[in-house]
């Protein structure tokens, strides 16, 4: 287990405040570094863990041993179990993360005004970013360097169960930032596992510029409801796929068998499939789901489709399963659908299957979500499918940045004003 | 005054619920206008302030009658007070916003994927937008106008003493909307001046999307302390002009006088000066701004310069004086400068003056605030100044926007996803 503070003289709020002035003070240096400067710290980092190898392994094996003895389902357990494919994986996605375009420095617009003044908004880092996650070690990793290649620093919060695990990760990839001349104190990890640390890291408004919680629900709405700093995050993804009158019904069971079944565990599975009561192969499509092992529970048009269909309840709508479950409701035409969605959506990812494409332009445009898109699957909700190489995670929340957040969602700009002695009249 | 809800069958949390759904509604279909019908709305709303500018004026007369009984000082009343020019100007304000571009639709980037997936990011309002705002009843208009243009319905929380006007306006405003066919609900005012229907609008999280403040600064404060809502704001603007040794004397003289004095009472005046202790005119800076009426605060060496010179205290490097004083220190270098303004500033804007171009860009990238700028007066922080038109306010945080925010702050982007039948491999 990890260090405990006593909880007797325990304040976490001096703690995380010691924590966030050191990351703070090191992430200005960092600021002003070289993209191919943070690009080498990241291929020593990737070096260093290719090197600590096996100690990160043992690490790791304490941990999935404890876990083991303290009951962790199996799926926890994969969660947290790393092999030496998992670790080279850790150390190459390292590698592609540096050699992604740095936003950093890239100028948004400019523009010369009438009184001579240049100026230009430039992509800069936000600062401090908080982690807070659980079961996979390998965030430990792929966190900080996404936070690294865009110029910030990070302060990393893993869970309890992995923390052998993500200690041996962060003194690898510690060695490698040392190594190319970076100092320590860019990637932190916090020291105890208290819950009480979590709070202070939530209610540092003005130390920690904004967090990213990774993990199940249950972590995410405790860093929703008692955050101070702001989150950039996703609650649920209850994404929906929506079925038109005019879909082709070969392309609409593909995709519909593929956007829930695929990987069933994503946040951009789909959890709820509305059918237009004008699409002729409703039948076909429902069948090919129970056909893939998919339970379906359907309102009672849906029912009638198929004696398998088992009686959806009004908490179903809302319900993201994480599994081999589908709810199945027919609805009366694109705006019952749309009507639908606002109600019971996420606001994560959201497809229609049409060959009409005034109904899908409509669907694109009205339908308020981060992500919606027309004949695909929901499952390509994803950073690197959008071509942005990695994610920290996705966002539904409305400012800042919304659907996959890459680099760019971890940087903010600067006005920058370059005048000749201007005054203002 | 206005409508008080009986404080013992208050229920404000209810109140700004019941509003805000209105709201929301509202702007689903306002967002989907085009960009003519929305700038039509406002000029039909600038026609109606017009119509109804007896009675604002009438309106008006009222709160600043009251306010005068109440004992508001000088400066309140001057706020507060409109007149037939004030009047016109509110009106006109509102043309202009309807000619501003509009943001919503723009494509951000777009790109299509190997796989032929064709991947954008659309501009699309934020949702509805609450205003707290005192004393200056224009913001009423200023506001809506803003909010409305880039499709945001707004919640308007205007201050007790301009309770009267805020209501007129708000009558002419909605008075063009639904002349248009547009839904009044699309901007509201809020029913009562409670203090505790402000409490209310700051912890409605998922009802408004954000809350912009205008006013005062205990006026920011409060809302940034108690929100739940994302805040778009700057609490102090503490802005630098460092004076360095390769400065042009004649220009510094100029921007310098001209930061601190040409109005003293805005966010972007500068309230400290930094001067390099090898900048050779520093005596004839002080005398300067002396000159100009200027009360001036200095450290020892700053004192040395002219004996009108008192002595700052510790306090007066973070104080925004908004008035006719100014703090002067004498700095030992660019990097001194730049640890003083890393030390004191609010980072709303900061200022080098010198014909060096590597010393100005070092600042330039180096200086962590919303704006920075080279020989130019820290006066110049402003939207309209910067080309956007209008600007709802400055920001000093982090996330979404920063420095000044007009139309593109009030939009976030969505996701739009075009496939031909794809599905994740």
């Amino acid at each position: 287990m990890a260090t405990k503070i006593d909880p007797g003289t325990a304040d976490f709020a001096s703690l995380v405040e010691g924590l966030a002035l050191k990351g703070r003070a090191a992430q200005r240096k960092l600021a002003a570094l070289s993209s191919a400067a943070k690009a080498d710290a990241l291929m020593q980092s990737a070096a260093a863990i290719r090197e600590d190898s096996a100690a990160i392994l043992s690490a790791n094996a304490q941990d999935v041993a404890d876990g083991e003895a303290r009951g962790l389902t199996g799926a926890m357990l994969d969660r947290l179990t790393l092999d030496p494919n998992r670790s080279e994986s850790m150390a190459s996605a390292l590698e592609a993360v540096a050699s992604l375009p740095d936003p950093v420095g890239d100028i948004i617009d400019s523009s010369t005004r009438p009184n001579g003044l240049e100026i230009s908004r430039v992509r800069v880092p936000i600062g401090l970013i908080g982690i807070i996650y659980e079961s996979r070690p390998n965030v430990t990793a792929d966190a900080a360097a996404l936070c690294l290649r865009s110029g910030n620093a990070a302060l990393l919060r893993g869970g309890s169960e992995a923390a052998h695990s993500n200690r041996a990760i962060h003194a690898a990839f510690v060695r490698g930032l040392t190594a190319s001349g970076l100092a320590p104190e860019i990637v932190q990890l916090m020291p105890t596992q208290d819950r009480e640390a979590v709070g202070a890291m939530l209610r540092a408004a003005g130390l920690i510029d904004m967090i990213v919680p990774r993990g199940g629900k249950s972590l995410v709405e405790r860093v929703q409801n008692d955050a101070r700093v702001p989150v950039l995050a996703h609650l649920d993804g209850i994404c929906h796929t929506y079925v038109h009158s005019a879909a082709d019904p070969a392309m609409a069971r593909e995709i519909v068998v593929n956007a829930k079944m695929r990987r069933t565990g994503i946040c951009g599975a789909m959890e709820t499939l509305l059918i237009d009561v004008r699409f002729t192969a409703a039948a076909d499509l429902v069948r090919a789901l129970l056909d893939a092992g998919c339970e379906v529970r359907g309102d009672l048009r849906a029912q009638s489709l198929n004696t398998q269909v088992v009686s959806a309840n009004d908490s179903d709508w809302g319900t993201e399963y994480l599994g081999a479950v589908v709810s199945v409701a027919i609805v009366d035409g694109l705006d019952a659908a749309m009507a639908h969605i606002a109600r019971h959506s996420s606001n994560h990812t959201e497809a229609i299957i049409t060959d009409d494409p005034g109904a899908a332009e409509r669907f694109l445009a009205e339908v308020d979500s981060a992500i919606v898109m027309h004949n695909a699957s929901t499952q390509f909700a994803d950073g690197g499918e959008f071509g942005l190489g990695a994610e920290i995670g996705i966002a539904t929340g409305r400012l800042h940045a919304r659907g996959p957040v890459a680099l760019e969602g971890l940087t903010t700009y600067k006005w920058q004003v370059r005048g000749s002695g201007q005054a203002r009249p």
